[in-house]
């Protein structure tokens, strides 16, 4: 079963999907986006139509991907005319009822994935989270789901939200961390290549194991000498001593149970 | 060039460190560990003797390894002659002089890696920051590290000290995030395994992208809505709302500039 579909957004997530879609025999019919530039540029990859006008959007469409800034949802759905066709979106913080006043189908297709517009990735890896308002669309999306990755499942809006926060985490702050290495490299001239092997090794050993089993370092050993250096190496050049200790108390705290 | 290589030490960084020398053709005579039983399990793999006394650590090796926990150096050191054969340690945080007091040929070894004693580990990816009391032992280390890793450098001990704090927020905070990330997910009843393509494409960008290009989600968007909905929910279920706070801002703020 293929379909015809309509991306409303042109982002990194709209990109990687739509293309993924097209790939496994789906009509990518049209791309919306508030920005014409990002609508073309999206379409060009497509092959397909474009406009930046909600009252250019096509009624044809059997299923309406909406893949915008989650605070730009209702501006933008609000003025278009969906006439009931299904419509889903792929927010892990938002619920499924925010759809309620578009359509009558209404759906959440999630992947849980961090998204580069020029960065290749394979979807068959990524988690996908389905979620429907009937048990028809909801069997759609699954369907539509397995085409394009080799793990898709049902998830309910409360507990996407809370995957989403465990998300945060895992991708969002562990890159941060990520950032704030490469900061105190850059005060040495060390470049940040020599880290790469140590962050590559550090996400590889929890492929396997729980994290609680692979962590290492001063903080889960409560080495105070080293934790008591860096603290005032920290406070003596630079932001991070607050950070620094918060983390290293967290894990101390968790991992002394 | 080949060694006769004591190891001080039978931890995971020991076993490793010792293996991967001996593949490369050096003679691993002896290891002592301070629990018998581990110098045991090391020797075994490496088909070498042992020891957990030091006065029957033997004298006729060219290099002796010391791979300690930081604080127990100087109190196992100070038992041991070395009759000023060359002393090498392998932690990122301590001085090179702290061996001063045991031999006058002194050196650091020290491999920018995390280890667990049953992950298997390929050496020649592992940056090595070499620094020697003397241009002739610096070339013994450098070269005798090149057998092993394609990356080795020298760097003195201010700047290695500094590495290692870069490496703390690398991996062992980053592990930590994980850990978290889990926790929340098992409030769910959510299975950890549905992020590791995140985790691990999280590592992957940045073996290409410098950090600060690759940040994604909320915090980095300084999506309000987002970020206060999900220091709502940490706050009313657990522990860890402080700490997405702190990590949030020091994101925005990094960000903004």
């Amino acid at each position: 079963m293929s379909y015809k579909i309509c991306f409303i957004g042109a982002g990194n997530l709209a990109t990687h999907l739509s293309l993924a879609l097209q790939a496994t025999g789906n009509e990518i019919s049209q791309v919306y986006s508030r920005t014409l530039q990002s609508a073309k540029e999206l379409a060009s990859k497509l092959n397909c139509s474009f406009t930046n006008a909600t009252g250019e959007i096509h009624t044809e469409p059997d299923i309406y991907f909406v893949a915008l800034t989650d605070s730009a949802v209702n501006e933008v759905l609000s003025k278009i005319s969906f006439n009931n066709k299904l419509v889903v979106h792929c927010s892990g913080s938002l619920g499924i009822n925010i759809l309620d006043n578009y359509s009558r189908q209404t759906g959440v297709f999630y992947p849980l994935q961090t998204f580069s517009k020029n960065r290749a990735i394979n979807f068959k890896n990524i988690p996908v989270f389905i979620e429907a308002n009937s048990p028809k669309t909801e069997n759609i999306l699954l369907n539509l789901g397995k085409t394009i990755s080799n793990s898709v499942s049902v998830l309910n809006t409360e507990k996407r939200k809370y995957l989403h926060i465990a998300a945060v985490f895992a991708c969002n702050f562990t890159n941060h961390m990520y950032t704030i290495a490469n900061e105190l490299l850059k005060e040495k001239d060390i470049p940040f290549e020599v880290l790469r092997p140590l962050i590559f090794e550090t996400a590889s050993r929890v492929q396997e194991m729980v994290p609680k089993d692979a962590q290492t370092g001063p903080a889960v050993r409560f080495d105070k000498n080293i934790i008591d250096f860096h603290l005032n190496e920290l406070k003596r050049t630079g932001n991070y001593s607050e950070l620094y200790n918060s983390i290293s108390k967290c894990i101390f705290e968790y991992h002394k149970k």
